[in-house]
């Protein structure tokens, strides 16, 4: 049975394709364009209500949200690729702590450079300078504090790469590389080292290299 | 070895407090008052660098981000108390999904009607009506998918009490009960039954009997 992930061009669900790499499951893809709306026809709302991107199909099982379809592959495939959850059910509680931070502090202001920054120019709407600004001192705040634990631990839960770090790749990329904000990651030594390890992963550059961001 | 929860009058903490009851957890609770700014002095940023509430000690475990705690919990105590996380794979994986979905989807409309009705007149400064309005069209978007897939199983996750329901509790008390939202949730006949099954458990009772909120 190979598991289908929809919207393979778009960040949230890259999240779930590197996951799916480390784990060593075999999936396909099935294209959905944004920009075309298809996120919001029936057939796809049928799968995911809310119309959003990623929804996997894993024979009859659907499952939405891509940080819970990357929690139930690196559970269910406990013993295969990759240990992504810690060895511990301590070591698993920081992984999730670390998850929460991504999607709280970490991906969201990073979203918001990505709105003004790249699609305002596609959709012809203005850029919100004001936006930007915040996000990027939201984003510095945060990365302060990355950088105070990433002084104590090779990877953000532990001495171990878990899905709290590889949950980063996919906007971190857009940090990095498609926002001009390199400069945020560099000019912090242990970010910067720890930015260096999981997106020179195998897992990562494959991601990239077969399913292009659309901006 | 009791576990020390903080900040156990606001809604995130009360996650963990109906959590750690439903798991027949002992523990015991520390005052953090968010109006004084406790949550910004150097000692609760030893324990929680974003200065925000919950944050939990179990002896020399530090944790912080609710959904992180209950999911630590949860898991640490498999076979005490209610269980939490479904019995198999499959079902913890919709739990996880609900669990994202509540967080994203369900609380920050929430919040955004707690900060404009309740917290605005407190702090002195305007509500914003616009952010009102936007949010009560997005709550009814989200209840009337819940709407849907409450008439096709009793909760969230399936035919079992989970995680995901459980985290609902904090904000949809403030819906309730506090911000004259009834409505929203009498209206849809699913949802409303959900409600009063989910808020009528003797571990959320408990909690509102206990910690009262804030406000």
């Amino acid at each position: 049975m190979v598991v289908k992930v929809y919207g393979p061009a778009y960040a949230s669900p890259k999240r779930v394709l590197v996951c799916l790499i480390e784990k060593q499951v075999e999936f396909e893809t099935v294209d959905v364009d944004l920009f075309k709306g298809e996120h919001k026809e029936p057939e796809f709302l049928k799968l995911q209500p809310f119309g959003v991107l990623p929804v996997i199909q894993d024979g009859d099982y659907t499952l939405y949200e891509s940080r819970a379809i990357i929690r139930y592959y690196a559970e269910k495939y406990r013993d295969q690729g990759t240990e992504l959850l810690g060895k511990t059910i301590e070591e698993r509680g920081l992984v999730e702590q670390w998850l929460e931070v991504e999607a709280y502090n970490f991906q969201p202001p990073i979203y918001k450079l990505v709105e003004n920054i790249l699609f305002a120019p596609i959709l012809g709407v203005p850029s919100d300078a004001k936006a930007v600004q915040e996000s990027d001192e939201k984003i510095a705040k945060v990365l302060d504090i990355y950088e105070e634990r990433l002084s104590k631990a090779k990877y953000l839960a532990g001495d171990f790469f878990s899905l709290a770090d590889l949950s980063h790749l996919a906007f971190g990329h857009y940090l990095v590389n498609q926002t001009g904000r390199g400069n945020l990651v560099r000019e912090r030594k242990h970010v910067s080292a720890w930015w260096d390890d999981i997106s020179n992963r195998p897992s990562w550059k494959k991601v990239l290299d077969q399913h292009k961001y659309p901006v």
